[in-house]
């Protein structure tokens, strides 16, 4: 396709360009990027007002019109967001490792830039400058297919920024939107492997399992969390309470809420009345298995709701004998996130640590903290759910790869 | 498809009790599977013998019959390879990082097996055992889908291995095997996700683009090399004689052999009826672009030569004007594998490693060397020419992921 070759061909010679570019190049360009942001408001709320009124005539549920829109704040966090991203230490050009051989070649990894990165993505306006940033500041070219109810939103922010790299003498290709909604395109940008180092899905289960299926490009899956709470035959009983709480009601919509409770049946009866209470509070609906609907009311359970992630005022509740039995379960239903163990024992909260398999483990706290800000590293694109290259929050240096750099002085293998 | 899924379930299985076992556990048995190889070497011969006379009858070329032919010598250094696995150290369960956060809750980062592994690769028996070792001492499970051509060998190889397990009291589904030569099997095996965590082809290009086309389980593309050599305008030519001839014959059909030659004009008279006097003497043909054919006899080369991976006593030769057209020259056909420049000076072999996008980049020094044992790794799995997770030689740790390990005492997210 004519299109996306070009914009990949373009990436491609800004790739060149921008793995040249020194820290602090980079970080000016970021503020000057804020800043353009800033001053071009009313250009970008007016042409946002396009696609909300298009969203409004197509009758948008008020939960995506609310994430479409722009606002004077919303502007000023996207700046702020890129200078933020300003301030996080350069991951490229960082030495990992040296190694010096018996022969005297002398190897250095060396943390570079991927190359360039596409982004597919819902209709979240935002992102488009968040992701700009992160990958312009590990020195990726980045090309973008946003969700086509933002596109005019899209266009207008991506002007905006390309303006501010042209003012700073750097390529404006540093990033690129499929402008077209065309759903051809977007299959066909899954198969852009010349030109595409990395593809980065970000939105909803449908739309991640489209592109883990279609691209041919290396894909890191985001960000689907049916996370769990297992609660031990040994937990402080106020503590999971406090625990489980947040983590259901603190955010509903969010990839690290929790979506499932695992119960020991030694602690039913003292913690479900409780929590029971405590969940109503916030109007969460439980649905609970045979032995917890003997000690509250709630719906049946059913084996889908084991496997779902609500994101909603719901809660599945399973009770298990044992912690392996807890171990199990969550290894079978775990879309491998985030899962965490409340219990004072020790041993049983290392088994769990140990044993289950996800991005992040937790022993005593909310699953809400699977969060790069929270981690400290200042900044992410996403959660990673697969194993490949990274696990659970990717900031800076979760977008760049390493070369070998090896110098010799006229080695010859034997 | 049924055969797969019980596969993928027993994999499943056994990779939650391969985590578990220490690092002496798995040496004991790799050491175990060594021994029973060479016990069972009049087995192993016996059914490879059924394998070279199938090959034999349908008239296989001589070079695939040698690769596929097992000898007790053969048979020997599989045992040795395992044996080496064993003395190497364990990745599993570092801790690459540790984070502690002001809320007190404490990151720690640790190493942990990547869970299944399958591997596809052609008709070398002798990678069954190899990467059985490879995945086995990383605490991963493998699933293998060899050749078609050594079915009966693999058969036999991996029913030897499992015994030894099966001994020690660890699963046998530590290896597993796909018997069937069903080419519908093969492509099923592909979109096996829910089972198996990462893919690795080895093989020619065919396969491995196959593979990247087809999966849907993440990949690690492996060894597809169009090595370049950059004779620099500041090059001790003896230097890069010596070198030139060492990468392009020491050994023809490998990955990191070198199979085109960029050479910079101020010194093709002076390099050329040299080095095409070193190349006749192993009888390697030269195809040169106009500018080489003013210099030396040889065969004009062509557009196609310059992306071709020859794996055979044939070179490529392209003389530039300066070290950037080198640069983009090589950039344009790379398989981004390894690439060197030979050259005196610093700024140059600077700029060169710093542009030169590939896994391995040399400075004075033949592309031969990108290897997991001249890496000191001690042994490798493949060399990936992609930049997601691994790049260049793979050893024990990239057969490894990470997972976020945090403590916590209560802690909620505000």
């Amino acid at each position: 396709m004519e299109l996306l070759n070009q914009l990949g061909k373009n990436a491609l010679a800004a790739k060149y360009e921008l793995q040249k570019l020194t820290t602090d190049e980079k970080n000016h360009a970021l503020c000057k990027a804020a800043d353009v942001l800033v001053q071009e408001s009313s250009f970008l709320l007016q042409e946002n007002a396009k696609d909300i009124a298009k969203g409004e005539e197509k009758g948008m549920h008020s939960g995506l019109l609310d994430r479409l829109r722009l606002t004077e704040e919303r502007i000023k966090g996207m700046a702020e967001g890129l200078l933020q991203v300003a301030k996080l230490p350069d991951p490229v050009g960082q030495v990992i490792e040296t190694i010096e051989r018996p022969n005297g070649l002398k190897i250095e990894k060396r943390r570079v830039p991927m190359g360039v990165i596409g982004m597919i993505y819902e209709s979240r306006p935002n992102v488009t400058a968040d992701a700009f940033g992160l990958c312009f500041k590990s020195g990726n070219a980045v090309i973008l297919k946003g969700g086509s109810d933002a596109v005019c939103s899209n266009i207008a922010i991506t002007k905006v920024i390309r303006q501010a790299l042209k003012e700073e003498g750097i390529t404006e290709d540093a990033i690129q939107l499929i402008e077209t909604s065309d759903r051809a395109v977007t299959q066909e940008f899954m198969r852009l492997k010349e030109y595409v180092d990395l593809l980065i899905p970000r939105g909803g289960a449908g739309l991640i399992k489209s592109v883990v299926e279609n691209s041919i490009i290396p894909v890191i899956e985001t960000g689907t969390g049916n996370c769990h709470i297992y609660v031990d035959e040994l937990a402080d009983l106020n503590k999971a309470i406090r625990i489980i709480i947040n983590a259901k009601t603190q955010r509903i919509g969010v990839c690290n809420a929790c979506e499932s409770l695992v119960i020991h049946e030694a602690v039913k009866d003292a913690l479900l009345p409780g929590l029971s209470e405590a969940l109503n509070t916030y109007h969460v609906e439980i649905r609970g298995d045979e032995k917890v609907q003997q000690v509250i009311d709630c719906v049946p359970v059913t084996e889908e709701d084991y496997g779902t992630e609500y994101l909603d005022y719901i809660v599945s509740m399973k009770t298990v004998a044992s912690i392996e039995e807890a171990i199990a379960h969550i290894n079978k239903y775990s879309t491998r996130h985030s899962e965490s163990i409340i219990t004072e024992k020790k041993e049983n909260a290392e088994k769990f640590l140990n044993e289950v398999d996800a991005a992040c483990v937790y022993a005593n706290a909310s699953t809400r903290f699977t969060d790069g800000f929270e981690f400290g590293f200042g900044a992410e694109i996403g959660i990673s759910t697969q194993k490949l290259h990274a696990r659970g929050p990717m900031g800076l240096k979760e977008l760049t790869s390493y070369k070998y750099v090896i110098r010799g002085n006229g080695q010859i293998r034997q």
